[in-house]
């Protein structure tokens, strides 16, 4: 580490970023060339990269200058996508995974990134870093495209645990909010409960008592709970962070991804069908190829893991050079922001808010 | 009635859809703009529109050869959006809702078609129509465009109830795929139960049963069941029956809803961006148009209400005349078909099966 750390800074302080190299879909070559994008925009950026030695280097050696900004930490085991979380667990101490949560837990690196299993990433990261004070369930919080200002909204929990009670909501809300205000400037976020209709049916109970939690400490957490916002309005501006269960949040985000799919492949055909619609999109590539930008989640590549000790960001298994350079930049400005600290601080004071608003209307009601 | 039924249909026996014509945000000109589409294409039509007279009869005279074919029946109150659906039970008696559901129950009427409050059609359908004999939760199915040859997949349930135990998604599956079976002539559909991931936090312990329950029938019941499915592969051929909660497929609908028009008005502004685009667009103007058809949610519009004894149909709120009429052409067809009884026949027996096969198990492992 010492290795990186005195290496002269071309810029401020230097940020180190712990990255796990192996596991991904798209191999260390994709892991290194989103390492080599980001190096290029961010001067204060250093890196330590867990894996296979060999293989590491032989991407590393054409890129001399990303390699002496980059440490190398051989491991010699990988997490697969199909090992189970709690095998990995067992028996994953000697991966890359488990090595480059080790480094940001030693101080050593600011925050982590892998491509790699997501149930394992967690597993592993709570285990090491431990649970923020006042988390139940850490979730993950990814960027859903918007028509927002900030051009994205923030979705949590997307997957992390299949169950969340109201206080474990609140919570979400809470942790949301932060990451909205650290992640995208954004002073006082808009916080919305994720539900079904406006209708008598509306939703469950679980919901009902969270909405009154999140109610009582938005003011006191610096946000604005909208109330409950439905499937329709995640990428609206009517809202900056949507809180939901991780079940509900990973069918939204599968279904939206499902959704963009299918009418990017229907536009496609579409546009080849007639030798004047074939014109027509070549005049119109440019705009087409922007719009495909727009909507292509490797540009928001990126779940951010809230509620633990420490920054560890997942990247799509299946992200190029591209993505895991967008989930690099994330990390490495959540990093510089001090984010995980701020966020427990939010936690904590917006439990104790809750806890006293809560207990004196208790008090109140006797 | 007797004057419905004494016209001389102009192909075989003429099937009778009863319609709500008040309630849609829309109005009335709407319902009937609807209802005159689909006279057009089937000449074995016949309607009962229930309603506010004067208004009905202004736009009816507009259209001769519909009103011939058409029997007012003047209903004093209307259900509105807003209204919770207790409040309708209670107090709306006298509106055309509950008419237009009492003339299925009466037999009059062969299927019943509403623009109206979802909550409330479903709640008056239900005390009207009653349940079918071993169903404990009706669910609303839907159509969701898809890559499968026959354009469509189902989904169920889209939010009758916002829970469902194994048995009832066990219900869902033996119904969803009758619908299949009747409304896509699909002799053996595929049906998938909406799950999170594939790895080892797959899902609630409901789900696990389901699956369970829902493998011991699919030979018997004529259907293949193809397991746990992902939000992303709704849309997609794996499938053509997707089986969940109405929370969770309340949610997904309302998800791809705002990311269809998310995609598509972010196509609408990145065309007018250059004169190249937009030359590009008008060339392509045919082909885009027909993409926006194919994403058009009016085009799909028809929620059928399953598992009651009768067969009622609940268009969009915000429908317009093609809307409706896509929803009345889908009622048509299935009541034509004696879907209804089919549905019940196919639910019994399906728990018939299921309950030996349990029992026998059970025996077994005594």
């Amino acid at each position: 580490m010492a290795n990186t750390q005195n290496r002269t800074p071309r810029g401020g302080t230097p940020t180190v970023i712990s990255i796990d190299a192996m596991g991904g879909d798209a191999g260390v070559k994709a892991v290194i060339g989103g390492m080599a994008k980001s190096a290029n925009k961010n001067p204060d950026i250093r890196f330590i990269v867990h894996g296979d030695e060999a293989e590491i280097d032989l991407h590393l050696k054409r890129k001399p200058e990303l390699a002496a900004i980059t440490e190398i930490r051989a491991a010699q085991d990988v997490v697969s996508m199909d090992d189970k979380p709690s095998a990995a667990l067992r028996s994953g101490k000697k991966s890359s995974m488990w090595a480059a949560i080790a480094a940001l837990k030693t101080g050593e690196a600011q925050a982590t990134v892998s491509c790699g299993n997501t149930g394992a990433l967690m597993a592993m990261s709570t285990i090491q870093l431990r649970k923020a004070p006042g988390v139940a369930r850490p979730a993950i919080a990814i960027l859903w495209p918007s028509t927002n200002k900030q051009e994205y909204n923030i979705l949590l929990d997307a997957g992390a645990d299949i169950k969340a009670d109201s206080e474990d909501l609140l919570k979400y809300a809470i942790m949301g909010a932060s990451y909205a205000r650290n992640g995208m400037g954004l002073a006082q976020p808009r916080v919305g409960l994720l539900n079904v209709g406006t209708e008598e049916f509306k939703g469950r109970a679980e919901l009902q008592d969270a909405a009154k939690l999140i109610g009582t400490v938005a003011t006191s957490s610096d946000f604005e709970f909208v109330g409950f916002v439905e499937g329709s309005d995640i990428p609206s501006d009517r809202v900056d962070v949507i809180v939901t269960d991780g079940f509900t949040g990973n069918i939204a985000l599968k279904t939206a991804e499902g959704t963009a799919t299918q009418v990017s492949d229907w536009l496609k055909v579409a546009l080849k069908n007639t030798v004047f619609s074939r014109i027509g999109a070549l005049l119109a590539l440019g705009t087409l190829r922007r719009l495909k930008n727009r909507i292509d989640p490797r540009k928001v590549n990126g779940g951010v893991f809230l509620g633990l000790n420490g920054t560890v960001v997942k990247s799509h298994g299946g992200a190029d050079a591209t993505g895991v350079s967008a989930a690099i930049k994330l990390t490495f400005s959540l990093a510089q922001n001090d984010f995980s600290e701020k966020l427990t601080a939010r936690v904590a004071s917006g439990l104790a808010v809750s806890t006293d608003v809560l207990s004196n209307s208790e008090e109140a009601s006797k």
